[in-house]
C-alpha cells in the first residue's frame, strides 16, 4: 500500500466546497473519480482544509492509499489531463503511510481579497470581495493585532460549525496589505481554524475599516463568545486556502 | 446634442466580440440596451477596437450621442448598477462632438499573456494561453524587433479580415516580459491593427521562442505577403485591448 500527498489547487466557483456532498459537485468528489478512472480504485482522499462552496485554494493538499503501481510523473500527467481546467494537481509525491494531511498539518495560511475602489472591476469581480467605502487600513491593523494569539473564537464560528466542542484557536499571524492595482489582501496564519472563521474576521474588521465599529471592540466580542455580537460573513468567493504547513520530516512541504 | 465618452472594461468570454451581430450577445449590444433603459433612446455606440469573441479589455474606449441631459456622475451610476458585473464603465465624460472614439485614435495597446509552465493553473487559465514548452525570451526579442517599424501585414492577416485594402501599418512597440508568477506578456502598440494580427504575430513568435521557426523567418514572412507563411493564431481568450491613445485636445485620455 502507498499513501500518495496531492498539492491541490482549484478555482471553487463552481463547486459546493471541497468535501463530498450527496447530489452536488465537490472538488474532493471530482478528484477521487478521476483517482477512480486511473487507478481503478474507489479511494477516498483527506484534504487538510474542509474549504467551503465558493472557496478557492492555491496550497491545498489531500492524501490518499492506494495499491497502484503507476509512477508519480504518470499519475500526475494522468490527473491533470482528465480532470476539469478549474482543478490542477500541482503536485504528486509518495509520501510515508504516516502522513495525514488534515491531522499532520502544523498550521494553516488564508488569503481574502478585496477590491476596495467605488467602480467595480470586471476581472477582479471572481475573486475579490467589491467593498466600495474607503477602509481605514491603520484601524484595521490595529484591531487584527487583538486577534493575534489564543482565544476562544466561538464569536467568529458559524452556528453550524462542526470543528468540535472547543473554539479554542490560536491565530499566528495576520498581515493586511494595500496592492498597487486596488486590491487589498489579508493574509490569516492560525494553528487551526473554525467553520467561517476567516470570512468573519475579516467581515468585522472591515466594519472596523469602515467606521461602523471601534477598535477596542473587538476585545468585547472575543470575549462575550457570542456569534451575534460580530460582524458580517464576508462573502466565500474571495478566499483562498493559501498554504499547509508540515513538520520537514513529514511529507515535502507545499510551497 | 451631446457626445458621451465611455472607458469600458470587460471580460470578455461570454460575449461574440465587440460588435452588434444579429442572434448573439456582444459588449455593444448590451451597453447600448443599457443605454436605452437608462436614456430612453436607441443610442448606436462606437468602439474603438472591434475586439473579436472572447477577447476581453481593461481600455476599450467607444462614444455614443444623447439629447439626454442626465449628468455624468449619474449617468456612470446607472450604467454600472444595470451592466452585468464582467462589463464595467471605468470613466464617463462629455467630449466634443467632433471625437469619435475610433478615428480620433492615433494608436492601441495590446496586450497578450501566455501561461508558460509545464502544470497548468486553476486560475490563469481563463487569461493566458497555456504553453507548456520552455520559450527562449531573447530569440522572440530578437524576432518581434524586425516586426517593428511601417510594413505590410498582410501574412499576419485573417483571410476575413475586413480592415480595408491596404495592410500597410506601423507597429510602435513590442515588448516581451516574463513575471515573477510565471505569465509572460506581449505589449504590442501600433497605429493601427488588422484583424487578428495580434494573434497572429503572437503565435508566430512563440513558434521561434519555442524552436519551431528562425528569427530571420520574420523578414520572409513579412515580405511574402500570405497569411500561410506565418504561424498560428494565438488563442483569443488570453488577448487585452489594453488602451487607446488620442490627441489631448480631444476628449480625455484614458488611463
Amino acid at each position: 500500500m502507498r499513501n500518495i500527498r496531492l498539492d491541490v489547487e482549484y478555482d471553487g466557483s463552481r463547486y459546493h466546497g471541497w468535501q463530498y456532498q450527496p447530489n452536488a459537485s465537490t472538488i474532493q468528489q471530482v478528484i477521487e473519480e478521476t483517482i477512480c478512472r486511473i487507478t481503478g480504485e474507489r479511494s477516498r482522499i483527506i484534504g487538510a482544509g474542509r474549504t467551503d462552496a465558493g472557496v478557492h485554494a492555491k496550497g491545498q493538499v489531500a492524501n490518499f492509499s492506494t495499491k497502484s503501481t503507476l509512477d508519480v510523473l504518470s499519475l500526475h500527467r494522468a490527473l491533470n489531463s482528465l480532470l476539469p481546467c478549474d482543478i490542477v494537481i500541482k503536485k504528486v509525491a509518495d509520501v510515508p503511510l504516516c502522513f495525514n494531511s488534515r491531522r499532520s498539518a502544523l498550521k494553516k495560511r488564508y488569503q481574502y481579497w478585496i477590491w476596495n475602489c467605488r467602480i467595480p472591476s470586471a476581472f477582479y469581480f471572481r475573486y475579490t470581495w467589491h467593498v466600495k467605502f474607503p477602509l481605514n487600513m491603520t484601524k484595521m491593523r490595529q484591531a487584527s493585532q487583538c486577534l493575534v494569539g489564543e482565544h476562544d473564537f466561538s464569536s467568529f464560528r458559524s452556528s453550524d460549525c462542526g470543528c468540535g466542542a472547543s473554539a479554542l484557536r490560536t491565530i499566528l499571524h495576520i498581515g493586511i496589505e494595500a496592492c498597487p492595482d486596488g486590491r487589498l489582501r489579508f493574509d490569516i496564519e492560525a494553528n487551526a481554524f473554525l467553520r467561517s472563521m476567516v470570512r468573519t474576521l475579516v467581515g468585522t474588521l472591515v466594519e472596523v475599516g469602515g467606521g461602523r465599529r471601534e477598535v477596542n471592540e473587538i476585545h468585547s466580542i472575543l470575549l462575550a463568545k457570542d456569534r451575534t455580537k460580530a460582524g458580517m460573513t464576508a462573502p466565500a468567493h474571495a478566499l483562498f486556502l493559501e498554504r499547509v504547513f508540515y513538520p520537514a520530516q513529514d511529507g515535502n512541504n507545499s510551497s
